[in-house]
């Protein structure tokens, strides 16, 4: 019985006191450490596209920062990817109605021909009616999808619709489409067209693949629906350039136990170039490392805590998979990641063994008071970059934004500075403070995650 | 006094009874008509910029539309105006922080040279202390204006920051500034500038002068605030091209007293380029003709309802001079226009002959159930066009819309009809119907108003 009680004591003093949690929580209320990184991060570099000179003046901007905060063996780790650049897009109905239309590029969009094509437009109100469409009724012409987002707190909607940006320029090039328009994945209602990835598929011939606004999605769709044959014409100068450097950005709190495993969290330095990226994904980085930065100030955790500044996420997640390589024979305790903008979370997922869910108590008993629940589903959470570690089997907690907003601005030039709360920004600070402060001086082991669990 | 009783029972008999005009504006709430105006002129037509080919477009659109709802002498009463190119527009911060941008010309810019040009960026918060700067400290330099606009019901800040659009552009040319940017005259926080007419002063050479989106001008306040020198490059090729034809559409519902003077109701044709112009003015041209249809189907008015569609409001309300010049020798009755989007109206102002005060209590009645009130103050009602026919002594009456989100999509690419609330809409053409109702048939002279008197 002494034995065993020993046994149990040993973790249960190596794990912070709920009142020490909760004041440090409390005191992340008052944060300006999250503030300043977005502030200074979408101020003073501005878009950091993947690859870009803008994403490794960022890079030195991180690491300057992060050096400044005090962290330990603060280091840039490269890779390289594949460089795409938007170009310029333009894009006018000719008949019936002649009026331009505004869009931007899809990533690795092709261009069109120099002085641009024109051709009928056919439109389809779902992915699978294109793949079932004749391709001689496609061929030649610019496909238009059609589809909607819905307006979700948790922003599952973006799971069905972002299939058709991923997936819809391929299925229009191999029928044989000169072009492809989508709607933009998003729910705002302003013509600013929401960019993304989107990758060609084996046998698929790169075709320009652009999104129009949403305003100019319904007019196009209003246009159609008149029954006159539609005619546009587009250019656009997107192009493949080449490999650039890109790379991921660390900086580490060393714990008391070097053998206890990192607790990794993070979100990614670039963002598209259409705005600054405060949302998407500049927050992420400044939250995570505001509370990481409470952590160390308070005393040393038992885990060591990784901040990971990802590189060139938008474009395929390439930070995650370049940082899976090097660091997949180190220890991992947990991943967590910050990739969903900066307004009030609401809710927290966990994807960890079903044997260590006793132990999300005591964070659950931490979030509370910040209105955040846990959901009752083991195996939801992921993460953006950190889903290419999550493979490896490593439990993941994910803290949930409100979403509700979030597709209005995401991927857009109005992703900027001003649509960042500094109130609910330091909300996210304290929840990530709250959840360093239990798991990296939380002896219990997370893991192991079975496979395909998430 | 039987002859008196006589005198003032003609009158009353003239009137539309109470019960008749309720019917009527209720039966407006279920209107149809501007919808399709509004929808159709946005869809089929698209932006309608002064002396464009779109212009041209929108009048044969127009006419044909008029003739098609019934009304009599519809026509185009062409005018030439002098027409200018927006061009394309682009801008960088060059140092400390090379990003990019978002801005547009504002209307009679000048073009840079055509590789550019680069420089300096001088700001100040005001007009009036740009206009107490040293020549020698802004000479060749970019000046910067960040004035912010105010949210307000009836937009009455609009005044104020539009001078700093109307006439910044002269004074920073006047002291020698190299080019001009503005924060966009607009409350909302989109990569959305507020483009707007203004003019060069006696003297003033044209310089390039643009308006930053609200997110950009935000951006190099922030830059600017660092304290280092700011640098940005710029290329607009905006331009003026000769003269145009534009012109004002006209229609009528003739009057059983052709003798009794004018109604003239209307809104504005034409709109800047960079949006569709849903809520300035298509909204405006279809809820003025969805009412006088509305009154023309109850059968004929004591008075004639004219209809006017003015074209080239934008660049300087050529349609409301080229209207007066042409018209001036014929009674009006009254002017009443609508040019502020179609959000609910909740209030309204006249300018009108003290004696007609008492006339106005009908009116006030037939729109208290919408919602309307008379503003205590006589002599405030002005329209845009009709300011120009107003300056004869014609008694104004103005319907005055919400406008707390109007000054968010104002002159922006953002002014697309998914901004306009077809129920709002309907409780206007509500209010308009009710307006004509009585006023057409009110042969109580609401004029003459003294000189200066609004
Ligand atoms: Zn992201
Ligand atoms: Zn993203
Ligand atoms: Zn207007
Ligand atoms: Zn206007």
């Amino acid at each position: 019985a002494l034995a065993a009680s020993a046994a149990l004591s040993s973790p249960l003093l190596a794990q912070a006191k709920p009142e020490e949690t909760a004041a440090l929580r409390d005191a992340a209320l008052t944060d300006t450490v999250a503030w300043d990184i977005t502030e200074g991060l979408t101020t003073e570099i501005g878009p950091r596209l993947a690859g870009s000179d803008a994403e490794a003046r960022a890079r030195d901007w991180a690491v300057a920062r992060l050096k400044a905060l005090g962290f330990s063996n603060v280091r840039i780790e490269p890779f390289e990817v594949p460089y795409w650049e938007r170009g310029e897009a333009s894009a006018a109905i000719v008949a019936p109605y002649p009026q331009p239309l505004v869009l931007t590029a899809l990533g690795n969009s092709a261009a069109t021909p120099t002085k641009g094509l024109t051709a009928e437009v056919i439109g389809f109100d779902s992915l699978d009616s294109l793949k079932a469409a004749d391709p001689a009724a496609v061929k030649g012409k610019i496909v238009f999808l059609t589809h909607r987002m819905a307006v979700t707190q948790d922003g599952s909607h973006y799971g069905t619709v972002g299939k058709v940006r991923r997936e819809g320029p391929s299925v229009a090039s191999k029928l044989g489409a000169a072009a492809i328009l989508i709607r933009s994945i998003g729910t705002d209602h302003h013509r600013a067209p929401h960019t993304g990835s989107q990758s060609w598929s084996d046998g698929a011939q790169p075709i320009p693949a652009l999104a129009l606004a949403n305003p100019d999605a319904d007019q196009l769709e209003r246009v159609l629906k008149r029954g006159k044959p539609v005619t546009v014409a587009l250019k656009a100068t997107a192009r493949m350039a080449g490999k650039r450097l890109s790379g991921n950005v660390i900086a580490e709190v060393p714990g008391r136990d070097p053998d206890a495993g990192i607790v990794l969290v993070g979100g990614h330095l670039d963002s598209w170039d259409q705005g600054t990226g405060a949302i998407d994904d500049a927050a992420g980085v400044a939250i995570t490392t505001a509370a990481a930065k409470r952590i160390m100030d308070a005393g040393q955790p038992l885990r060591t805590i990784r901040v990971v500044w990802f590189g060139s996420e938008e474009i395929g997640l390439f930070g995650g998979a370049a940082y899976r390589e090097k660091h997949k024979g180190e220890k991992h305790h947990l991943l967590a990641e910050s990739d969903f903008g900066a307004d009030r979370i609401w809710r927290f997922q966990t994807s960890v063994a079903e044997a260590a869910l006793p132990a999300m108590k005591p964070l659950a008993a931490a979030l509370a008071p910040l209105g955040i629940q846990l959901a009752p589903r083991n195996g939801d959470a992921s993460g953006s970059d950190i889903s290419e570690i999550q493979k490896l089997g490593i439990p993941v907690i994910e803290l949930g934004q409100d979403g509700t907003r979030y597709f209005d601005l995401h991927h857009t030039p109005d992703d900027t500075l001003d649509k960042v709360d500094p109130v609910q920004l330091r909300q996210n600070v304290a929840a990530w403070t709250a959840l360093l402060s239990v798991t990296a001086n939380d002896p219990t082991d997370y893991g192991p995650v079975p496979p395909g669990a998430h």
